[in-house]
């Protein structure tokens, strides 16, 4: 096990009605004016905006509306939100949605107290400060209520890029699985394949003796595959929600990656399909992964087989181990189908010949990106083509 | 699922060597004069207080040490501390050592900031305040660095008593699995006695629909499982105490109890055991942990026949449920006996003719005690009784 630091501060307020304390804690976390940041349709017509609105009134508390976030949200509505955030003396930020509305949030975060273009933490510059940010969870899929990352996508040349820092915890996060309810059911599984990649992209690490961290992860995965095909059954179910909620958080605030390596090629290969066709990023990881996976399972045969026995319940081949690794992406996939992903590019309308532009969108250049597998930009243009 | 709330902002600082950022950490966190808070020997024979000291002198940070924290720690040393404190103006607690150095911290800094007596909280006051409290961890087993809570015994009366609140939790806490590596064996297995009740306490439960926290409690338990009998085997096995440390903070830091009725029945009942044998809490933990299942184990069998497949592999009787809950619980002596730890009093040194004194200094009297079952007066006899 590798040293680490672990350090979630957030204030997780789970469960039915929470989000009526929403001015309650901005109050509670020092917010005097703050930018309610969300994307469009549902947070509105739901009334969840409303509702939001009536509790931060209720504390006095002022605030400046910034809808219209996009998935896979994009630096102009950043851009905008920091210049609002600047005039108007902006304390606090509240994003009220799912990963999108929280990602876009965090980067006006950045950028509402740096003189620079926030885009330079997109490209490596350290995170120091940054406005408190707070949430309230409409969908359980991307882990950024309790993650200290953000996924931008920059218009100029369409980069998704990601950052990550301390100071983009949110200091509180709202779950209420309730709102997660009136998901659609591709949206819902778009989620689950987002929180899986999250664990398994912690899970699959060359760092040796972390049991307890292996464990935890199966422990989540198990929970997804049991309960997602519920929600999509009867999305209306309540107690399959409240779970998938909470392994989306615990997937992602890296309670189940600390003291070991992990590797994030899958969601890179991934940002590239998302941003060249503007798919759901969970559909993206659910063609990426598998390729990935069979592209680097030799790296270490013994705990694919371990991840297909203790997730997926595959039985030992102990004559032929690799025959259970193989199994276990395999029921991975069928996973997939199930549930209503797509597991190849031609399902997601992605196309063979567009591949060379991705391998190079991507940059790699001569250099490597990955840690289980550092992958060149040759290996990378053979992952796509096993997704083909 | 129920509603809850889960706050566990400790800043958490592990691996090898990390005991040295002691001073770096208590000045980031604004300590400017702090109460160094020990037990003996061990902590000082290795040299570890002398390395904490110097890495507080480094940032010239001034210290006040109080030694001399006895396991199951008292209510004396505790009012020394607050003296000392109000006396002083500390202004930060640092405790090295285990739950008892780390718990007896925790009483003194409740009482430096009260003008009343210190024990009212563990007569059940609120808690709305205490003085920072930071931790160097020397034994996996309390998770009290990550925890809420603390166990005192008042010496008037031997009343061993807990007490819970959020300004308890840590602000930081330094995890170095090597500083456990010296651990005798019997001190490793009662720490891994209590890290897997702190787990079972949450694990059985009414709450229906918890999933994803009876995974991350069947995770926690088959690592504690794997890696006590690596660690008893080869003390300096770093990998294997590592797990364990980590371990045993998920374990109680409500990780794995969010959402869910817990029960601590078990401890309480414990609690008479050590108070007056003063027997180590993991021992009485084990004494009193399958006496307490067997009694209730008909509120549930098929929990029971869970935590039997999952955590212990027993193969499950679909005819006869029953049966193999009875086997978890079996399981569970075995490995208890295997790690050396006492099953029954004789064990302990624990006699059946102080069954009375116990049942009356517990003092229930017409109360009921625990949720999972409510006991009951006559049940905690019967429950001692089954523990002879």
């Amino acid at each position: 096990m590798d040293n680490f630091n672990f350090h979630s501060p957030t204030n997780f307020i789970f469960g039915k009605g929470t989000e009526n304390q929403a001015g309650k804690q901005v109050k509670r976390y020092g917010g005097t004016k703050v930018l309610v940041h969300f994307g469009g349709g549902s947070v509105i017509k739901s009334g969840l905006l409303d509702r939001v609105k009536a509790s931060l009134a209720a504390e006095n508390i002022t605030l400046i509306e910034l809808g219209g976030v996009q998935p896979n949200p994009r630096s102009g509505l950043v851009y905008k939100g920091i210049e609002i955030c600047k005039k108007e003396n902006i304390d606090f930020i509240l994003a009220v949605g799912g990963g999108s509305a929280i990602d876009s949030a965090k980067a006006i975060a950045l950028g509402a107290v740096y003189d620079g273009d926030f885009w330079d933490f997109y490209e490596g510059k350290r995170i120091e400060k940054a406005l408190p940010v707070a949430t309230i969870l409409t969908i359980a899929a991307a882990g950024s209520e309790g993650s200290m990352g953000t996924v931008v996508t920059h218009e100029n040349g369409m980069l998704k890029r990601a950052a990550n820092g301390d100071p983009l915890r949110p200091v509180f996060s709202i779950l209420n699985p309730e709102l997660t309810c009136t998901l659609p059911p591709y949206q819902t599984a778009c989620g689950t394949t987002d929180m899986m990649a999250h664990v398994m992209e912690r899970y699959f690490t060359n760092t040796k003796n972390v049991e307890i961290t292996d464990r935890l992860s199966e422990g989540i995965l198990l929970t997804i595959i049991k309960e997602t095909p519920k929600a999509l059954a009867n999305p209306n179910d309540y107690e399959a929600r409240a779970n998938l909620m909470w392994a989306g958080m615990v997937a992602h605030n890296d309670t189940c990656g600390v003291g070991r390596e992990s590797d994030w090629s899958s969601h890179n290969l991934e940002h590239e399909l998302s941003a060249l066709y503007d798919v759901a990023h969970g559909a993206g990881l659910a063609v990426m992964f598998p390729a990935w996976m069979k592209y680097v399972m030799h790296q270490n045969v013994m705990l694919f087989a371990q991840f297909a026995v203790r997730v997926w319940g595959c039985e030992m081949d102990f004559q032929d181990p690799e025959k259970t690794a193989l199994q276990g992406i395999k029921r991975y996939e069928q996973f997939m189908t199930s549930i209503g992903m797509p597991i190849r590019f031609s399902q997601l309308g992605a196309k063979a010949e567009d591949i060379p532009v991705m391998v190079k969108t991507l940059g790699l250049g001569n250099k490597t990106m990955g840690s289980f597998v550092k992958l060149t930009e040759e290996d990378v243009r053979k992952i796509y083509e096993l997704a083909v």
